[in-house]
Order: structure tokens, then C-alpha cells, then sequence
């Protein structure tokens, strides 16, 4: 392991830019002195957020990059006509071993296009998937879910593998040491839902009975998503993007009925503002940029998909992530421990 | 139409027993005078609950029924046996014409089952769909979204079916002159997704030009279901399930913390209590129950799936939005209006 942690980072692929990247390198450059980065992107415009914090200059380089993968860019066009992009040249800085880890906000679908390309599946993988954190009353404060959105599709041999990579990342990523895994479905009856989540079922309680490395709870339900009953979410990648983005959603309404409700009275303005440090507290534990940070489980390396719109907190929360799981030497643990099964 | 409207309601099929129908019949009558009721279930329960509440007994007839449809039962299972059921009994009472509605908070699989046996398709429906008001920033403070879990399954001739079927609903039902549609998706660029999904935005797009009847915005994601910017929503069942489950679960987990925030400190206590009826306002409008009520389109006859966990509130809320279609003469103009097409 390197004395510092190396990411490598495309600055252009947020929708918010080059300003949200950099922030959230100066913010995580205040709390961690351990990190240094690899920008990849338009060096002058790069160069010159840079210059607008004190001090993160000596912790950064700037990789020069004539282009950028648009977000609606189809995976097969990027891998076509992307090989000078930002995303491309961060995901190569990893793929050669100049970094420990890479990151990106843009397009996700190029994104693991290019990451299965220049990283390749790791041994044992057939399909790899995208795990995110999600907010939940678990002590931790969240559980996994995957796959997030890697592909629209998944078969029961896939969901099988998405349980078996959510559960080894819960063990070495979060120290999980017997991770509890429901399969979701829209009931808790065996009969429920499509013939693949029930041959999927039958699979994981099989793998669960060989490994006695995690739990199998059955089926779960979109309820379930943020309780302490389970630890990780096993679905397909088309469901699991719809929920992700419907739980953000409902999040960001109930915030703005909140707003709403506390303006509505003097009596309760004053209310709101005596209240204001826990109501701070709650939108941190809601926020979604607070625990922002995909990431593609079954390649030979990590990367971390951040939020489209992160702003710099967002990105913070992704690098903070990268950094911690670099730290317990995750991606090698990872491979070793998959490659077993 | 009948000078009082008559709602045929299954009091076995809810989680919380006769107790949550009857006082949600009770709330129900307390603000309109204008409801009968046909009560079907164990006799002597439904009886003794009704004596507990002055009034409502003159309203409210009880029609014996000897079982009830587990709500673990497959639906197969439950059209073979269930015809002494209180559920079977309730669609019975609406098909031979005794109820201009049923209500029921049973097992959905068999309520759709039972109702399609009993009621028939539509003219010109060939697969109908469970639609459900999800609360948004629109004014009216809430979309229509459809499949929320009639069917695993829809191809892309039954999401066209779904989008005919809510802007007719959002049409008649709740006055929305020109219904914007959106198809859900895991993105908003015409590649993403299924293929089954682009092949319904096709369909759609060539009634839209064909019908003039409604708006029709492409694919939206997950984050829009409560927005403003679109009035119906179309999934298939699993997606739409899910949706719905999550949305209420992170609902709840939001109360949850809101809660918790508010109780660290004695400033933060004091605060909440100034902004108690801020905070009672901002819990009606994210408690689903008060837009508790499902609605099958697509039948000869409106049948209604109240939440399985519906207390006396919810159960109250769904036989509000049961007379408030009764009341426009909504089943009818539905017939009439989809038939043309």
C-alpha cells in the first residue's frame, strides 16, 4: 500500500462541473491528509479552481483531457469515440497502478463500459453490478443495495452473484461479519413476483447452506430498503435505479413540505428556529449527498460512480468512501475472497 | 343513480381486523350522510363493533360470510375456494348491482383475481391495472401512477393500455382537462432501459398525435413521481410495487428521525412543541393513509384495494375517494370514454 491514497478522479463528468470537483477535493483535503489526487479534465479551467484554495495544490495533479462523455451518450458510442475523455484517462490511471482507486459523476453506463474494458471482471465475476449505501435505522446508519443500475437486467444466476458480492462487501467493507441479504420482491409470499427472483431464491439458500458466510432472509420489500431487519438488498438493476431515485425523491418532498409547514406561522417559525440545530441533524441523515457514492463491485480495481448532480459535499461523501475502503485494503480482499467460491 | 351511494365493504380483509373498518365507516359517516354500507364478514363481530358507535347502524347492513381469503392465499387457490369469503361476497354484492362500489384491504392478487371473474373486462381492455395517487407538489397534492401491482408483468401494448386508461382516470376522476403522461425509466435519454419501454413511448407518442386527449412527456425517472412537472405516471406492477413500498418507506423512516431529532435537546423540545400544528400538517401530507386507495381500471365496475395496513384513517380515506367517483359517475363515463378507442 502507498503511504497516501492515490484517486484518481474525472472532473468533468459531474453535471455541476469542474467547481463541485474541486470543492469536494478541498473539502476532504481539510479532514484527511492521507489523500492525493489524479485530476483528469480541461487542465486551465482545472488549474485555476485550484488556485482558489489555499494549500491543495501540492496534493493534486491536473491530466490534461481534450474531451468529455456526454451524459446521453450511448455506452457503445463512448467506447467507440471516448478513449481521450476524462472519464477514460481517470479509469486508465487506475487500470496502469498510478492510483488506488478512481472516480466519476458521469454517465454511468460508459462509465462501467469503460471500467470492465480497461479493468476487466475480476475472477469469478459474470456480470458485475452497482452497490450503493442507503439510508437506514441499522446502527451503521445505512444498508447496501445492488445492483444499482448497472444493467436493466438481471437473471436469478446474476441475483445469485449480487448476493454473494453484497455480501462480501458488507463483511470487509463495513466489518459485517454475518450479513443479513433479502431478495427483492413485491411480497414476502414465495409465490410473489417473477419466476426468476423465486429460482434466484432457491439459489442464494443454497449458497447460504455451502458458505455459512451471511444470512438469508427470503424475500424483502421496497419497506424494508432503509430497516435494521437486513443489511443488503439484492435486485435487478432496472428496479433498484427506479427505487434509488424514488427514495430520493420522496426525501426531497418531504423536505420541501417541511420548509413549507415551518413557514406557516410565526409561532412556529420560532418553533423551527429553536429546533434548528436537530432539524440540521435530520436533513444530514436524509441528505442522499451525504451518503453519495456508487460503487461497481467485480472488476479488478474499484471505482466509484458519484451522483450526476453532487455538488461538493456529494463529492466529498464519494471520496471519503474511496478512501475508506482503500484504507482496509478492500479490493484485493475483495478478489481473494470472491475468487474462493 | 341511487339517492344514497352504496359501498360494499369486505371488514375481513384488512391486517387490522373489523376494528379499522368500522370506525373508518364511522369517520366516514360522521362527515357524509350520504353513504350506505354493506358490511360483509363474521356477523356477530361486525355487529357488536357497530354497537360501539352511535348512529351508524341505520347506514350499515351486515351480510354473513363464512371465510376469508388469507392474504398469503394465491390467487388460483382463493378463486377455487373463496366463493363463501367475505371478499368473494363483496364483489358479489357490486355485480349483481346491490353496490355502486367494493372496497376491500385484502390480498390483491386474489382481489384482482376475483374481481376480473366477477366483473369482466372492460370493452377494449385487455389487462387492468391498479392505479394509485402518490402525494406530490402538484396543486391537487398528489399524481396518478399505474401498475402499482396488478400485474409482474406489462409488454408495451399494456403500458400504452395503462397510459389510455390514467389519462381517462386523471380525465373524469379528477378533472384534469389535458393529462401529462410519463413513462417510468431508469433515465430520460430515449436509449436507456428496456425494450419493451421504448417500444411503449412509440405507442404512446402515435395515440398521443391520434387522441389529442392528453400530453405525453417521454420517460421519467423514479425522482419525478412526486413532482409537479408531470400528472400520471405508467410502470409495469413489479416496478410500480416497489416504487410505492420504498416511497412509504422512506417516509416513515424520515418520521422516524424528524422524531428522534426533535427529542435531543430541551431547545429542540420546546421548538417542536411551538411548531406541533406545522408538523401535524406536514404528517397528513406524507402519511400515505390519507391517500390510502387503489383503484382496478379497467373493469365493469370500480372496485377499491385499501392498504392491507390501513388503520380507521386510511380505510375512512379510501371510501372518500370511493364516493368521490361514485359521485361524478366516473365508472360509467370510463366505459363509455375508453370503449371509443
Amino acid at each position: 500500500m502507498r503511504e497516501k491514497i492515490v484517486v484518481s478522479i474525472d472532473a468533468m463528468g459531474g453535471d455541476r462541473g469542474v467547481d463541485a470537483i474541486v470543492g469536494g477535493i478541498n473539502r476532504s483535503l481539510h479532514i484527511n491528509d492521507k489523500l492525493q489526487f489524479l485530476i483528469h479534465g480541461n487542465k486551465s479551467e482545472i488549474d485555476e479552481k485550484i488556485k482558489r484554495y489555499s494549500k491543495i495544490g501540492p496534493s493534486c495533479s491536473v491530466i490534461s483531457c481534450d474531451s468529455v462523455v456526454a451524459m446521453d451518450e450511448k455506452p457503445s458510442t463512448a467506447l467507440r469515440s471516448g478513449k481521450k475523455s476524462s472519464m477514460w484517462s481517470s479509469l486508465y490511471s487506475l487500470a496502469k497502478g498510478d492510483a488506488n482507486i478512481a472516480l466519476s459523476g458521469g454517465n454511468t453506463g460508459a462509465l462501467m463500459a469503460m471500467s470492465m474494458m480497461q479493468l476487466r471482471k475480476a475472477p469469478g465475476v459474470n456480470r458485475p453490478a452497482i452497490a450503493i449505501l442507503w439510508p437506514s435505522t441499522n446502527h451503521r446508519g445505512f444498508n447496501i443495495v445492488l445492483d444499482a443500475g448497472a444493467d436493466v437486467k438481471a437473471d436469478s444466476g446474476d441475483l445469485l452473484q449480487y448476493a454473494l458480492m453484497g455480501a462480501t462487501y458488507a463483511k470487509i467493507g463495513f466489518s459485517i461479519k454475518m450479513p443479513r441479504i433479502g431478495l427483492l420482491n413485491v411480497g414476502t409470499e414465495i409465490h410473489k413476483g417473477r419466476n426468476e427472483l423465486y429460482d434466484a431464491s432457491l439459489l442464494i439458500k443454497e449458497a447460504e447452506k455451502n458458505t455459512k458466510s451471511f444470512k438469508f432472509l427470503g424475500y424483502v420489500e421496497g419497506g424494508d430498503l432503509p430497516s435494521s431487519k437486513v443489511d443488503v438488498i439484492v435486485t435487478d438493476g432496472f428496479t433498484g435505479n427506479v427505487a434509488l431515485k424514488t427514495g430520493e425523491g420522496t426525501a426531497s418532498l418531504i423536505k420541501h413540505f417541511l420548509k413549507e409547514s415551518l413557514n406557516q406561522s410565526l409561532l412556529s417559525r420560532v418553533g423551527s428556529i429553536l429546533s434548528l440545530s436537530s432539524l440540521k441533524k435530520l436533513n444530514q441523515k436524509i441528505d442522499p449527498r451525504n451518503v453519495n457514492g456508487g460503487i461497481f463491485l467485480g472488476l479488478n480495481g474499484i471505482v466509484i460512480k458519484s451522483h450526476g448532480g453532487a455538488d461538493e459535499i456529494g463529492v466529498a461523501a464519494a471520496i471519503n468512501l474511496a478512501f475508506q475502503l482503500e484504507n482496509t485494503g478492500f479490493s484485493q480482499k475483495l478478489t481473494k475472497e470472491f475468487s474462493k467460491k
